[in-house]
């Protein structure tokens, strides 16, 4: 077995050999292929494809290059949730306690944010005194005492992966469906959780633009997940817009703590229920009721506890950036179009994301919305109010907006996309 | 400017800039752009195709990393050949003292085999004495003085491509027709010849096994060639068996001398002549007499100080293997067939060639036919003889061999390929 010969297979249309696909993942991970071999072969797959079997393997291959995680011990049944990733999406923040709340318990693997998205360990690490790494006995413990934990990944949980991966940012090669299902479901499966629901994004502020690459990527790893013993649903959801009224890191913890005060924008809460239902069928509990939980406050115990248990101080006075500049409306009239990608890239600019790896985030940065699609505006009025502690950033930050709305004669009627558009299971 | 946009421009079907093209070459040579970064580049190259406008920017981006060589202070005009490679190809010996005979000057930068083809600087160096690597100025003092020179290219001379080449021997990214094309082109521009003629190998013992596919690289490399100033021409010549009743390094430089002395195998003399009045008319010399000049000797007499300049002994007895095995007909008949690519890897097992460029060659080791297509074969005649050094390799290279030829029965009709299939100028 050689790179070449594997690398030649995929280059040529061929189908990958599971002998193949688990000597190459096996002999990248020990530094044998180098990364300019994985790299030219990365970009084979992305355009000639893998299929359902080879996906299946190369997650396979990817999980066994790591430890496996094992929640046997708790006496709850585990159920997680995944996102692709979008504008505003704090989804994580107030779902995980809200689903322990209802009987579950929620490993939630997390990560940061890269380019114009966001990440939730960047979000948590701006409560004073939360820590995101814990060492997989600090996690169980976590988890097992106050039902929900939302930490970083171990290194040990699929190290190709992880090499892959920084290896993809860099060579172009992020944007193929096969190798970004495997990434994503080699993970949640090494994490031994029982039941998963995906949160597939789509739109401008989402890596799948389409509703046919949303549809294909959650069907592949809902039959990976599947395959491998894990319950799997996944809901297609909207990410043409950014999701509740704020995209940046202290801002969105303190909307998802509204969210978890039995307030916070309707789409927000639409969404955290929607996937609590998923995640509490799919570990078998049918009878509880979210919805309930959020107004007792019972999901926020659960999030008070959560926090203090990683170090952070629930009751603590979140950062705010030290500038602020308000984007007023150009027209009356109604908004038809707030677009994520731009606002995230607004966001990113003012100082909330990260450009490279090693960059760090402000806390108080990014961009509060004031309307949104549908709503009625006035000439004049806020549309949004950006944040920095570099005010030096604002134009830059401007000018990712000029094209980031619509605005439509007064009267003129619309209707928002629902926030979760299909089900896949 | 920076890698990725450059990776993805080419990997969704786009066209490269100019700007883009000048700015990853320089960045790859310089080390910015990394070599995991330039195999992605390299295999989205492969897939989608370069236009021949990208193909002449990467070309001249490539000769722009190093420095030129400049032929003016010669008397004589300059005429090159380049073959792409193939099995039993020694045209080079014979045709670069006949070229100079002729009265053109032939500065012959070549190079060592790698895989089942024979690389002209391993066959010269089975000569006692014999030396490859020389400075410009030994090399232009050979030239002036012999009229032809052939040697190893020196490190300045676009070191783009040698780092390029290196890095797509290793990621299964070769057989890319724009980067063969550049590869080829960038070095015998930046080599300042004046005229070049291109022997385009077609067939299994080639890189192109198709004449499609040979008329595109030969197509592409005589446009290249014409936009700089070079007078070019390229012949499609038959590489389905090998050329001549050799492969190996001293009995290839044996059979040239034969050629040398007027005798030789008839397709080793016709190509040879072929290519030689190519070459000659390329450089203007329209009246010279190629014929003549292997029959009078005064072609062998350029050899002779070609060789004796360079270190060679002329008159040295030339290696020969320590051991031999003749595999014989096992049928009477017609031969119809006698494969070019398994008499190459049978030579190259036998120690002719090297798996990896640190590796040494063994000067007597290869395969000598005894028949070749169109030729009638008695059951039990010697129909090729193996030499080697390393005896223990004889079963290693007659695995190659059980399928190599046909013999069909006696009084078929048969008639082999020209050894000259098309010209494309």
């Amino acid at each position: 077995m050689d790179a070449i010969s594997v690398i030649r297979t995929k280059r040529d249309r061929g189908e990958l050999t599971p002998e193949q696909i688990d000597w190459v993942i096996d002999a990248y991970t020990r530094g044998e292929v180098a990364d300019e071999q994985m790299s030219a072969l990365a970009m084979a797959i992305l355009l000639n494809g893998m299929n359902r079997t080879e996906i299946a393997r190369w997650t396979a291959a990817m999980i066994a290059s790591g430890e496996r995680m094992n929640f046997d011990t708790l006496s709850r049944p585990t159920t997680d949730k995944h996102s692709t990733g979008g504008v505003g999406d704090k989804i994580t923040l107030p779902l995980a306690p809200l689903v322990a709340a209802c009987g579950a318990a929620v490993p939630q693997l997390s990560g940061r944010g890269l380019g114009h998205t966001g990440g939730t360990l960047d979000k948590l690490e701006s409560i004073p005194g939360w820590r995101a790494h814990l060492s997989n006995e600090e996690m169980l413990n976590v988890l097992d005492t106050t039902g929900a934990v939302i930490c970083a990944a171990g290194d040990g949980l699929a190290p190709a992966d992880k090499k892959l991966y920084a290896l993809r940012d860099v060579t172009g090669t992020v944007e193929a469906i096969p190798l970004i299902a495997s990434s994503i479901m080699s993970k949640k499966i090494a994490e031994g959780t029982g039941a998963l629901v995906l949160d597939v994004k789509v739109g401008s502020g989402a890596f799948m633009k389409t509703i046919e690459d949303a549809r294909e990527l959650a069907s592949t790893m809902v039959a990976l997940g599947t395959d491998s013993g894990v319950r799997t649903v996944a809901l297609l959801t909207d990410m043409s817009t950014p999701l509740g009224l704020t995209a940046g890191n202290a801002l969105e913890v303190r909307e998802s703590v509204e969210v978890l005060a039995g307030g916070g924008p309707q789409d927000v809460v639409d969404l955290t229920l929607a996937l609590a239902r998923e995640m509490l069928d799919a570990a078998g509990l049918k009878d509880a009721d979210p919805e309930k939980a959020l107004s007792d406050g019972s999901a926020m115990d659960v999030w008070r506890r959560m926090i203090s248990a990683q170090g952070g101080d629930p009751d603590a006075t979140l950062p705010t950036a030290r500038e602020q500049h308000v984007v007023t409306a150009p027209a009356s009239g109604v908004l038809t179009r707030l677009d994520a990608y731009d606002v995230g890239v607004a966001a990113w600019r003012l100082g909330a994301g990260r450009a490279r790896k090693e960059d760090p985030v402000q806390a108080g940065a990014g961009v509060e919305l004031h309307a949104k699609p549908g709503d009625t505006v006035t000439e004049g009025q806020p549309l949004m109010t950006l944040h920095t502690d570099t005010p030096e950033k604002f134009d830059y930050a401007l000018k990712a907006l000029p094209d980031a709305y619509d605005i439509a004669p007064a009267g003129t009627s619309f209707a928002p996309l629902p926030v979760v558009r299909e089900r896949i299971a």
